[in-house]
């Protein structure tokens, strides 16, 4: 039997940070860490010891041991959560330019579980072909092939307006959860999640640190040669 | 004057719902609104209205107006505070595979004030073309490279082992801050901030969403059931 985990209401972040602790656990399972306290994964991760201990309670489930967690069996736990346990994920690419190659070419994704079956494009020298050892099918074929592989994640991946369209056509095909890495924002029916990723919000959120630590470093500048000149 | 805002321990989860709201006012601004409230843009971002004006706040500045933020000041006061307002980012690639490429032809990334100047590979059949305009340079070039045009931001897109090896040629060339996109993790120096992306997160938070979502569907039509029974 698949345990449940209470799940409705866990914010986003919550479950980015859980994302985090899984990729930690399992470097820390290949190198051979048998008990890890919240303050490791806290280290590891760059939060605090308590949000660590926060994260996990929320789920109702992981009871500290002593010195800390049972690393490989809070691993196994989260990787529940997180769907593995319980099922392989069948993806699709939809879009195979440079995006959707470098997410067929992932050995990180597969490695959680995730399987791509299926890959489209309208792009004739593209269809036909594999790329990553996944076939390229005509986008005029997706609803047919989402639904015979039945196919939980379709990953959008075209640069285009036509984000949208395929969105519609994923669902009608019965897709259970879209990935959407177009510029373009999609509304999807309430029981399907639509996940966007915008790779420049990294670039941005990489210029505010800079400025920061920036700032700080010239702060801390400013203090030793006050300092200096107080002797 | 370049304004100066608070900043020092703005959580990371802060800084990525910045993001989301700069990318929402930067669609509004395409649509012509002139005002908007905090209700409107909790609700484009999916986070609450108490969420976006503790956000706001925590960087003592937006005062709100009444009905709602001016529209246009709003976007200019957070690309200020991304240091988009202040300075054009020169940025540089690390690895020129199909995910190096997918950033290089990124137009959101350039939209936000980014520069590509330089890439590098060690393949000889890449150094010396162009990919999306910008030139590519041998690896072993990349020092000299990244201290000629002062490249202020690097992101390492290349698969293997060598993104530690990288990450410190970039910092010794006077790197302001790396994008790590790299399964690996890098220590910088504090002050060079160093933010890991891993596109495989995506993919586990979706499942999770996913579980969720369907979770919540059963539960709604066990209440169905129960109470057509009740009837």
């Amino acid at each position: 039997m698949v345990p449940t985990y209470k799940s409705d209401g866990v914010p986003k972040a919550t479950i980015a940070r859980m994302g985090m602790y899984l990729r930690c656990l399992t470097y820390l399972e290949q190198q051979g860490t048998v008990t890890i306290s919240s303050r490791e994964l806290a280290d590891m991760t760059g939060v605090t010891g308590e949000q660590v201990r926060r994260d996990l309670s929320s789920f109702g489930r992981f009871g500290k041991r002593g010195s800390g967690y049972d690393a490989k069996r809070l691993k196994t736990e989260i990787e529940t959560i997180f769907g593995r346990g319980a099922e392989r994920w069948t993806c699709c690419i939809v879009g195979v330019g440079s995006l959707g190659t470098a997410l067929l070419a992932s050995r990180t994704i597969q490695k959680w579980g995730f399987k791509y079956v299926a890959a489209f494009d309208t792009d004739p020298d593209k269809v036909g072909t594999r790329v990553e050892h996944v076939p390229v099918y005509p986008l005029s074929d997706l609803k047919t092939i989402v639904r015979r592989e039945g196919i939980a994640i379709g990953a959008i991946t075209t640069p285009g307006p036509s984000a949208r369209g395929i969105a519609r056509m994923l669902w009608e095909a019965g897709i259970r959860g879209i990935l959407n890495f177009s510029p373009q924002s999609i509304k999807a029916p309430e029981k399907i999640p639509v996940l966007s990723v915008d790779l420049s919000q990294e670039f941005l959120k990489l210029s505010f640190y800079i400025q920061s630590a920036e700032q700080r470093a010239r702060e801390e500048q400013a203090e030793i040669i006050a300092a200096s000149h107080a002797d």
